[in-house]
């Protein structure tokens, strides 16, 4: 694997050995070790790490990892803003002068579909070996958020296969549903749930996915009905950003409010195994008061996401087999 | 110490261990030494630098400091207006977030008061060793300000018990002055003049504080009249950002200029001794035709703010007592 | 050589010396060596990027190169509105204070002409060994990126003296222009070609400077024309964020659409071993149709810049005459 542009370029097996991969990760540099002298893995090797749209969690967590494993870094927080983008450049000259300055990874967030894959075909074309990761583009796939939230569900059930997964809040906008559901059709016997306002259901294009690799789909707007079926509660914010129409957003961050926020008083309808899961940032859709159960999932989750990076770095990098 | 949230955690013991390493940091990595392949001291550890209000002179003396001693930084400039805070995420969640990335120091900047406390009880129950560094929140502490400046107190006097400390300029906004004035409540015989405009004196918390410790003061608002008495003048520039009411904020900018600002005809009217000290940024309230003077020692003092910050980082981490 | 402030600085003898360091940098650091463990040039020492105008590649080109050194990198990328600058600091009282941080080099992009040599009495007063190097001031200077495009120019022809060089687009509001002619006014039987509408001719300190230097120069306002007698096509963009009147800027932007953008078609109108530079970003005065042809070098003029400023870096740092 060259790029890691789409969740569906992987295969199951692949997914197999990234996470064990991870799980290595973890125990090396996780809590509390002796971590003295062992950043060495990735030593000698370059990040850039460039976000044209800012997203401190994501860039924190590619960063972190990076560092624990001994790369340098190079990053900026908002090329959109700030850099030659203001001055009329193409993504496309942009990729190519980074490739220039031999990074061995380019982490790439910009606001437009397809943005990555137009990168790594700039890379491929100028002959560089370096690595590009989509790291989020537009409404596109964001498929290291998928992977980490695959890891987490695997780590927690021992498997994925024969699960059933509800997926609520604003499946219209976000891209990390799209990017767990294909990931998800890799799996067999699977079962998602798609929970949310008509007006921001799930795309067409997933249900097609879904439907080409015999997934079993619902699409319901009642989220208590659902809750007691679930094995993963996946639930997302509104994406008010990428919501033009102001006044529509404003009805819809009401509609959440009032019908698609998990409360303590939710938990009782969940089976006893079953984890939440958010990708993060949340604004309120998920109350601070189900913190404190066992089945809020989701600060563990963030946490395994850069473990999961780290280990997707490593693979690239060291030409693994993934 | 676990973290560093307030000035008036430090014993004075502990301040002297901490000056002490001060030393050392500055002789290890200052002018001109071979300092080629010395970076080892916190090889291997990570910093987040969390800035939600930009302060480039603080972060780079953090991170210039942390570079030194070999640690890996990952930060940013601007969380507040570019990060998950704009998608509405709570400071809580952010920082149960850094956390699970495993740095071994949070370095946190904040405009609200409280901030670094709250960050220090997530990273608590999160269960993570992280330290948390106050690197500043809102109207309320800035301690490892009020630590370089005491820091340089003491090593050009040789001690700080029984001097004179005159604090002159915005004394209602600034948080360096209330982490100095705390910090130097923990010396004996010590006597701190306040002088401003009545309309920006100092808080009715931090003259309790010295009273309970204390420390003699009084509030004057001719600056003339006293600089005679100074060891040590401490002058402040107007927080014309924490200043709502603009016509307000105009007003005191023409009082500082006329009367709160220190020019070369001030100077003799201080002692040979005394030291001028500045938190910085300044803007006109020391006149630029003072700095050739050898009693201007605020460029000295910004000096000294990284090799303080070096020992406590090494310190936290190293588990230091202090 | 203490700082890199102008291009002028540099001998003809002093060129070589840092165009074969780049050499080798391209060597040690380039496409697909086996790197590990090979940073460790300048191991230990410390890079502060201060930029109060963005210029992602600029910075990137800087950062990755000392990043493959094994510098480390302390940076901001938009000092001017989010520090001190905001709250009044003079470029003084800043530079004085990172100064003191200890960095062996400050790379400092500012807006107004002048700034790095400010900058550099500055350190100089300061009494730290810091070298500034200009990574582009106002109007002023760029002198890096004209060491980067001799460098090119160098390389491809085994020589600089005796070229044609053609500079078009604004040669008004460009520092590249600037630098590049006052470093091509060193070489002997030089002739420039300047190509521009009339209301952004080249200013008339460079024409002075060419004159007393013996350098043929003309200026031509038909680009078709001159084309076939350039050894080098030098092209650069429009600097609208320059240009304060907006209707004027605007009629320049259609004149560079109509007469002054480079074309597949103009190509036939080269000598088969021209090469065409640009200095980065472009805005489509080269159309993209261009790229694919072999006298398209800009992309390979951009990669070169961050060898050229690893040289640079090091020649400082270590002192190496130059």
């Amino acid at each position: 694997m060259q790029h890691l542009l789409r969740s569906q370029q992987f295969s199951v097996e692949g997914l197999t050995k990234l996470y064990d991969m991870a799980d290595r990760m973890r125990v090396t540099f996780g809590r509390k070790p002796d971590r003295q002298g062992m950043r060495t893995f990735l030593a000698g090797t370059l990040m850039h790490a460039i976000f044209y749209e800012a997203s401190t969690r994501t860039r924190f967590s590619f960063e972190s990892g990076a560092q624990h494993l001994g790369m340098s870094v190079v990053s900026t927080d908002n090329a959109a803003q700030f850099s030659s983008a203001v001055k009329g450049e193409t993504l496309e000259d942009s990729i190519r002068v980074h490739a220039g300055y031999a990074p061995d990874v380019i982490v790439l967030r910009h606001p437009e579909d397809g943005a990555a894959e137009r990168a790594a075909a700039v890379v491929d074309a100028s002959g560089h070996a370096c690595h590009v990761i989509n790291a989020g583009d537009g409404r596109g796939q964001h498929p290291t958020q998928a992977l980490l939230d695959a890891y987490t569900i695997d780590r927690h059930y021992g498997r994925i296969e024969g699960l059933t997964v509800l997926m609520g809040g604003d499946l219209a906008n976000g891209r990390t549903v799209r990017s767990l559901a294909y990931l998800l059709g890799k799996y067999s016997e699977m079962r998602i749930i798609f929970v949310s306002p008509p007006q921001l259901a799930v795309g067409a294009d997933i249900l097609e996915y879904l439907d080409r690799h015999g997934v079993r789909h619902d699409q319901v707007s009642d989220m208590e009905s659902v809750l007691p079926e679930a094995d993963v509660v996946y639930w997302t914010r509104l994406q008010v950003e990428r919501i033009a129409d102001r006044g529509f957003a404003h009805e819809m961050r009401e509609l959440q409010r009032a019908s698609f926020t998990i409360r303590a008083r939710h938990l009782r309808l969940l089976k006893e195994r079953t984890i939440i899961l958010h990708p993060f940032p949340r604004k309120g859709e998920i109350a601070t008061e189900v913190d404190a159960d066992p089945r809020a999932y989701y600060f563990h989750q963030a946490e395994n996401g850069m473990y999961v990076r780290m280990a997707l770095l490593f693979s690239l990098i060291k030409e693994l087999p993934l």
